[in-house]
């Protein structure tokens, strides 16, 4: 690999991959469009919003479908992909265990497909979960500062949610307890010492101004590490887009998450 | 003033100041002592702890007496120190407007006699909260997250309480209503939006490795404004001592608090 | 517009201040046109852009002109804006001390005519500038780290410089020396402790992903004091530009910067 | 010592592992016994200071040898504990690639015994240099900026030195050019931009008040990943130091770094 971001732009003499976008003119498909077409070894072969007739992906000749839609249609898109061969990554949000399971039946019968389903295309934010995972087990003390524009309605975030789960689980795999805590009760204000999310109390921050930022605070004697992603634009999210759709098709069957493309 | 630090480093052609230290051996007394010993324009005449003879401090000529002791014995030495003529700069807790108001009749027939109480002699943290109320109604937005190592009892820390009330009386005279806040009761965590106070939320994070820690963040429509204090060190609080030792010499009456002192 | 910041929401009853805008298709022009058409106090009656015939900003009865043109352009605009007795906000950059005794001549006859030149609309900016300077002279030590976009060309930013310099004033105005700083030329490498300005250490890291930050950084023993500033967003001047528009009527002669509106 | 670090914790069956000091006396020194008489695993057996008689070391039964002396005094230190058959941490500074031969070739003949020459044993430092170099690649844009005391007298910090160097690597070995960067010589000031280490530009700030504190920045389109480390206190080494002890009885021959024992 040669130049300077090599997420996104692969050696010259590689055979261009036909994609297609569904969910075109949504926020996030309007990105992908514009990602795709700005990608020398892609080319946009179709956008499909809405209604329109999911046969142009076929007609296209798309090797990858990307789907940006709405958890009502993204179950017969994808289906509809893998009847035709074409590799999936999935940014629609609603998945649960049932509807993972079934597209997994769905890939059995074709072993040289693959589909990507992802919560969150952005590497940053994939990075900082792996990394206080990693660094959960050195530091008795942790706590999650997530910081957000005042119109998000959930508190705290479902990254920051997360983020709080994967340091729980790796400070149990590491047996170890609870952070030291010296707070009581009748010397403090309900809700100041945050929401906890498996054992790790997270703070939410809601200021005009922000966009979507965190913050995980790991503490032991005399030391403190501190990771932080800031999160200014949708654009973030397409090199995450861009990898999995290169990846996708050297890995057949059913992927989660972005994690595993990173190789870390 | 024209120093380079001018709350340290008087004109030298000064008389010196006779200074006595009350709680001359508690955890800030301690530090007091090397203060004094250490300023030029000060001198350390008499270092009292506990039942020691309070007579020491008017015997060795003291003009200025310093109080870090105990609520249960602060308002003794100050009848002692204004009966003395010896002026007084008290950073013992525990005063409320009864003890104030005591304060204020045994000083008034001693109209050159000064006695300055404060809460925090930090002037960092002075200063913070300052700013933060000047800055406060130009945000729609702020809140608070301040930081302390986990052996503390109190949540949030009474330095944090003290600046959202002066946040919220500042957004008060303004006429500004509730920051902007989308958050849904059915979609968060207890906890998670903090703890409010004076329409101010405020966060509070327990960490080992940490000291004391202060950031007010506002924001408005693109930009955000963020204030913050660390402090490390009880030496942190002895500029605002030294200057309050300083001052008072020319400051008759009851003084609350050092903000007056700072010129600002 | 909500009524939550009341230093740019007047009263209702207050009768409507007609607006011109000159430079109204440029980047920030076509940001004060939206801003001046969403406040309810004030009324869009010209949108000047080019060569078109300046004429329509005076018969469309403008009682404010928002100039954002250029510095060839703008002083023939403030000309034709005092002869028609028209109040003049000036956000386009390029003005020396002759140019603003230009202004302060054209304006001596016209005694109840108000123009506005400022560097910076942000107030935020303008606060974190104050509130450096009235900290400064509290803290031997400071340095400022400024963090913009790669595509920036100039390094510090003009604001982090102008920052620099209000501190170093203050700084001198309090007779402090430098800070202390046991950096040796033979332990140290070129550039590492960042470029100098009026005494103080400027510092400016250039990112992708960010846009446009500014970070005052105070220390003195055990604490340090930290004043951020984040800009994300071009419409973060508005609230600067529409207190001006509201401010310049009853401001009569020549205002340069905004910090005097603020009424700190 | 409580069991929420499984990293420094073993089983409480364990025999006891006997530990000698060199350099009892030093800054460091004074640590390490203090870490090792709390530790209920580790037994201090020997003391030792400037000329005192080396054989306390193996007369007391010495397991483990830690080394915090001087670059004159280390590699005879090392040359005993070897010939005596002692395991060894040591955090002298001044290692050459000669100087490591040399123990590599003491080492030979004793193909069960284990020296560890580490740089740095603070977790928090060595896990932000990891986490750098693990994300270099997905990042076009990164800078440091690391914050000292001002009584340091080199700058960039080694610590920020082997962390731009280790960041440079990644970048290399990805195939990464240098990073975005607009400004031009003509409309900047001589170090405003740092000092490039292995091309990360690299900023030091010396601010009152700080002790040592380190940050990566790393941007891309959109966002931006910062990893912070802050120490406060000459204890937050000692984690390193015994995890250092324990490892080191299973880990024959020579390790440079902790990196290896931490499970990464």
């Amino acid at each position: 690999m040669t130049s300077s971001n090599p997420s996104t732009t692969p050696a010259p003499e590689a055979p261009l991959t036909s994609v297609a976008v569904l969910g075109a003119r949504g926020r996030m498909g309007v990105e992908v469009c514009k990602a795709v077409d700005a990608a020398e070894d892609l080319e946009l072969v179709a956008m499909v919003e809405g209604s329109e007739w999911l046969f142009n992906v076929a007609d296209g000749g798309a090797q990858v479908a990307v789907d940006f839609t709405r958890p009502e249609s993204v179950m017969e898109n994808i289906r509809f992909c893998i009847d035709q061969g074409i590799h999936c990554v999935v940014g629609t949000s609603g998945f649960d265990e049932e509807k993972i399971a079934t597209v997994r039946e769905w890939l059995a019968p074709k072993p040289e497909l693959g589909v990507l389903i992802a919560p969150n295309f952005g590497i940053g934010a994939v990075l900082l979960m792996r990394f206080a995972a990693e660094a959960a087990r050195f530091f008795p003390s942790v706590e999650i500062v997530e910081m957000h524009h005042p119109d998000k309605v959930d508190a705290p975030s479902g990254t920051a949610a997360r983020t709080a789960q994967v340091i729980g689980q790796a400070r149990r795999a590491a047996g170890m307890g609870s952070a030291p805590d010296a707070t009581r009760d009748d010397a403090s204000l309900p809700g100041a010492r945050g929401a906890e999310v498996d054992g790790v109390p997270v703070h939410a921050v809601r200021l005009a101004g922000l966009v979507a930022h965190q913050e995980v605070l790991m503490g032991a004697t005399g030391e403190t590490l501190t990771l932080r992603h800031d999160s200014y634009d949708r654009a973030s999210f397409m090199p995450g887009v861009l990898l999995a759709v290169r990846e996708i098709q050297r890995r057949p069957g059913l992927t989660i998450g972005i994690d595993g493309l990173l190789g870390l």
